[in-house]
């Protein structure tokens, strides 16, 4: 595989082609980023560190029938992926309440949910990247009926397979992030699963184990990504 | 009927008790308040218009087979309601991108909308009334499924039935919000429907006859509230 032409790049990732029209070459980058870009950083290991994450948990969710964009890693830092037209919608789950969640609704940070939430923002940076529901998403042309309940009920599926995964590791699966894309007429997993996109605790101590410690300024960021890279592998 | 003690009073209303045990007695305030009750002021003569207005409302609604709290007027500025356990659940249905939708989606006030879209927000003033989704609700045990979906439903309902009406009166029925109750096992309509709760513009020249004429600091303020009652009833 040769890594083509660098085509575009986000705040955590660059993207180039590759000498096969159906697959991209992603480069995880340092670069670290909060509240919608206002405050920018550099986290020592991190694209080498959610490089290899990603990997794991999408190798980890295609063993369970989870299918994704992932195809094979190609450098500590790269990997190469299927090539899809990303849904311009975040898809989030949590477990707990924490962040934007705990503000919304005025409950105390580390309540557990009943049952799983599931929300749906739109990837817009320009418009801070709102909270939307159904009628907003269609109005918008973002998705179908059809696709926003898929990725809802694929968003429930991984929360279960990452949560019980993750319980073995000693870390509580707070919350977490998934992007979707279309190729070939469906839709598939995409983007990364990583400490920048969801949150874990440790079990023990509830101690933040994400990109919480930089949005925060908690200190031992690029320790954290270690421990949860870690606590997977073993490494 | 008899007015019996004071029970609770809102921005815009003070609910009594009456005689009857089933009833409460509103009493429309000439308080206006906006940004969840940031901006504070008065609109002389607006508990008399919107008594008159929402009453108008219910009753053409109660013709097309909505079912809402109305029983009776008792004074200019006073209804008789069924008395319900309010749904904390604001429902917002909109024809025209405004105010926070503008916001929310990038689009410029005044864009139609393709098809109507309906908005859930969490009726908490500590909170700033947040736009929530199904998850968060039932996260929150404000509402049942089944319950969102009849609102949502008789939204679109009462959306078809004013667009129409209004449209003969020269009106474009931008958005509106309305609150529902529960009450003898079933949810019916209450609250109001007035220039305090709908978005209502001249079909003509889109002028503003609506609350958005005091958040703005238009002026003619109680002019706006009097010409849609004056379209409304010819009075
Ligand atoms: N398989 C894929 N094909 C094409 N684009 C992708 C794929 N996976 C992720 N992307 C996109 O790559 C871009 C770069 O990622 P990232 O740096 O995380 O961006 P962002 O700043 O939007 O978070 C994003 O727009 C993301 O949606
Ligand atoms: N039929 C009803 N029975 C009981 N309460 C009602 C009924 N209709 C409206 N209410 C409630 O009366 C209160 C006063 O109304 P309002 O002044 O508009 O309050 P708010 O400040 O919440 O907008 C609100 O809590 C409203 O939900
Ligand atoms: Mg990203
Ligand atoms: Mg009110």
């Amino acid at each position: 595989m040769q890594k083509g032409e660098f085509l575009y790049e986000g705040k955590a990732k660059k993207i180039y082609a590759t000498d096969q029209p159906g697959l991209v070459w992603i480069e995880y980058k340092d670069d670290a980023t909060a509240f919608n870009g206002l405050k920018k950083g550099t986290i020592s290991g991190k694209g080498e560190l959610n490089n290899k994450i990603s990997a794991y948990f999408f190798q980890l969710l295609a063993q369970k029938g989870i299918e994704s964009h992932f195809v094979q890693l190609v450098s500590d830092n790269e990997q190469i992926v299927k090539k899809v037209e990303i849904v311009p919608l975040e898809v989030v789950v949590r477990n707990i309440a924490a962040g934007s969640l705990a503000k919304r609704l005025g409950l105390e940070e580390g309540t557990a949910m009943q049952q799983p939430v599931v929300e749906l923002y739109y990837k817009n940076d320009e418009l801070g990247d709102p909270l939307i529901n159904y009628y907003h998403a269609l109005a918008l042309g973002l998705a179908t009926r059809e696709e926003m309940l898929y990725m809802e009920e694929m968003g429930l599926k991984i929360n279960a397979i990452l949560q019980e995964y993750l319980r073995d590791k000693e870390i509580i699966l707070v919350d977490f992030k998934l992007e979707f894309g279309r190729v070939d007429g469906k839709i598939i997993l995409a983007d990364e699963i990583s400490p920048d996109t969801c949150r874990f605790w440790d079990a023990e101590t509830r101690e933040k184990l994400d990109k919480d410690r930089f949005r925060r300024d908690l200190g031992g960021v690029e320790e954290a990504y270690q421990e949860v890279y870690r606590r997977l592998t073993g490494n």
